[in-house]
């Protein structure tokens, strides 16, 4: 798989953050060759929560986390995560896979099987020989070091052409606290709750409950702001572990609620530059509607378009597509008042194309890799932004045959 | 653009329907070189209904049509049809060519302007250029004839393969009534009240509540129920007219319903079969939903899926992906409870692949022009079947230098 034109400069440095392990390592579960399971550790004292997909038919893995999480008391925790299989769709057989990953985990750290998360990502309806997993804890807990964050980041990708990390540090009262994340997805996204995989720690101190309500809210301001394909995952799941290790009270903190923003919104962001074929890099943001839950409405419609997405693919300012995408929303919108930009140049407004369109200008802009479509509904202060890429010959020929 | 791997053999021989007349022309309106409007006349008498596009932004003809229908008694009426430009997102001069039209069709036929009705289908938001089709009303009431069908189904296609015909007969006590339709669409189809461009004519005798009645039930069964790329069109409009000629009174016979309900199908079928860059039919038959809008919701997302797309353009039996689109569509759904089956093949079942699951047997199935996909929630009674076609490389193609 080629890397993606929109893929950053390099993978950034993560820092290390105090309290958290990890270790990678080649099981085999259906990639031959590279590695395919990391395990994380956090010590004693660490807080966990995690956000989850909504979808009906999530996997059994997704399944087990939420019902472990919140559960128990800041303490010792483990998340260990495969590619290559899903686990989804694989009835009892897939049960039973979560619960021998979390006792063998157990069995190798020590750590109590309630506090192991588990998350899986690849085909889904196939049984996850959990065995050439099992085989490995040994290894992969002998093998866990403070730095191993970016190999953890190569091991859980899938179709992902690069490892995406981001990372953000704050002061507060002249004490540092660092936040690190990894994240995997590029088809298959359309985030209910949170994309497909993504891990992030911390060494702020900070209590289940004030961790888990920000988790959420920032959330739905970025994983659930992007789509690729419009189809949502069987195993979308954020987890977040905070070890205190910086002994900084963050519950409340304003400061580490923008760093961690911040961090979400990069790795959901390096998603949407690997969505499978993407060329361009398309922000959406709309304006002007009765509510935000309209306005996003209206930008998911838009994003979602496959008419939209290959225009913009095309590098053809069809923005007739942007019109009808507003019009099948179903948020409230008046032709008449509707304006729309790409970039700055204003190509339609008042239900009829601006009297100076360019269509050489706006021709022009397409050509840029990175692409600004502002949409204006004209009738109320409801804003949303939302993200996502074109749609090209690459994402056919990546999904036509994905399972071969 | 090659014809449609999926077109039927021929275009139907149609009956004429007493009291319906057709003449086609060349205005030139974008398309050089090929007839691109038509004009429907219907006798002394007739009853006229309508279903129209639910879209925000829809297009002035739609508007127009939508506060003429049901509005006057049993009379003359016209119809009259470009294809090249849909007149949607074009403001006030968007509203002049359709007064422009309706005047200049009154004029030559003497049939008031409010029982005129308009369409316009193709690029959205470039002024229609309608001058060069009232040039041509004068040619078009010269040439009106009982036969000219066929010719008025050419002229209304944009980036459809093949005009789209169907027609059905029932005898009523004794007497013959007959029912002929035309329709266009391939692209933008995701009707949320009518597909595209639909024409549908009849001599029985009916009134315009009774008929809309019939119409707009019917549409939820056939229209409503068919996808090429989930997006929902500008200009969606479904015009019916029934002369009363045959003096067969249809106010209430089933037969008749049953008679247009098959034409209905056929014409929403052959839409499918002519969707852009569409290499297979695929039918999306949902049961054991909680009711009938859920299944009709699992059958849509099962439909729209990108990914569930793309594997059948592969020939790729990623039933996975299927759990996937039950998943994400809002729908009570059970994944333990649920099954999948390709044709009479049953390839999951009770939460995990079925346990004879044959790998060769399912891919010698999805080899296949013509698919069955079979869905059972197994919770409820619900039902619902939907029609679809596969994502291909010639999709993006055409969609992404539409405008050039």
């Amino acid at each position: 798989m080629p890397l993606s034109p929109l893929a950053p400069a390099a993978f950034p440095d993560l820092p290390v953050i105090e309290g958290v392990r990890f270790a990678s390592a080649m099981a085999g579960v259906k990639y031959q060759n590279r590695t395919d399971v990391m395990l994380a550790e956090l010590a004693e004292g660490s807080t966990v929560a995690g956000v989850f997909t909504r979808s009906a038919t999530r996997s059994a893995n997704v399944l087990d986390c939420q019902a472990k999480n919140g559960k128990t008391q800041a303490g010792r925790a483990a998340i260990i995560v495969n590619s290559g299989n899903s686990n989804a769709f694989t009835g009892g057989r897939g049960v039973e896979a979560v619960a021998a990953l979390c006792a063998g985990v157990s069995e190798q750290t020590g750590i109590a099987a309630d506090r192991i998360f588990t998350s899986s990502t690849g085909v889904i309806g196939e049984p996850l020989p959990y065995e050439r997993i099992t085989a490995k804890i040994g290894e992969l807990s002998a093998n866990l070091s403070a730095d191993g964050i970016a190999g953890a980041a190569k091991a859980i990708m899938t179709t992902d052409t690069f490892p995406k990390g981001s990372a953000a540090e704050i002061t507060v009262d002249g004490k540092p606290v660092r936040i690190a994340g990894i994240a995997k997805g590029s088809g298959m996204i359309a985030p209910d709750m949170a994309t497909m995989l993504v891990y992030i720690f911390t060494d702020a101190l900070i209590g289940y409950e004030a961790l888990q309500a920000v988790l959420s809210g920032l959330t739905d301001k970025t994983f659930n702001c992007i789509t690729v394909d419009s189809d949502t995952s069987t195993s979308d799941t954020l987890v977040m572990g905070a070890t205190g290790a910086s002994g900084v009270d963050v519950t409340g903190n304003a400061d580490f609620t923008a760093a961690l923003h911040k961090v979400m919104l990069d790795l959901s962001h390096q998603v949407i530059r690997d969505g499978e074929g993407a060329t361009k890099f398309v922000e959406i943001q709309v304006t002007g509607a009765a509510d935000d839950a309209d306005a996003k409405r209206v930008g998911m419609s838009i994003a979602n378009s496959p008419l939209v997405k290959t225009a913009i693919a095309g590098e053809d300012a069809n923005w007739g597509r942007i019109v009808a995408a507003v019009g099948k929303s179903g948020a409230a919108a008046d032709r008449d008042k509707l304006s729309i930009r790409f970039g700055d140049i204003t190509v339609a407004e008042n239900g009829w194309r601006a009297p100076n369109y360019s269509e050489a200008d706006t021709s022009a802009y397409m050509k840029r890799q990175e692409l600004v479509i502002g949409v204006d509904l004209g009738i109320g202060t409801g804003a949303s932004t939302v993200w996502t890429c074109d749609l090209t010959y690459e994402y056919i020929r990546i999904n036509a045959d994905y399972r071969s």
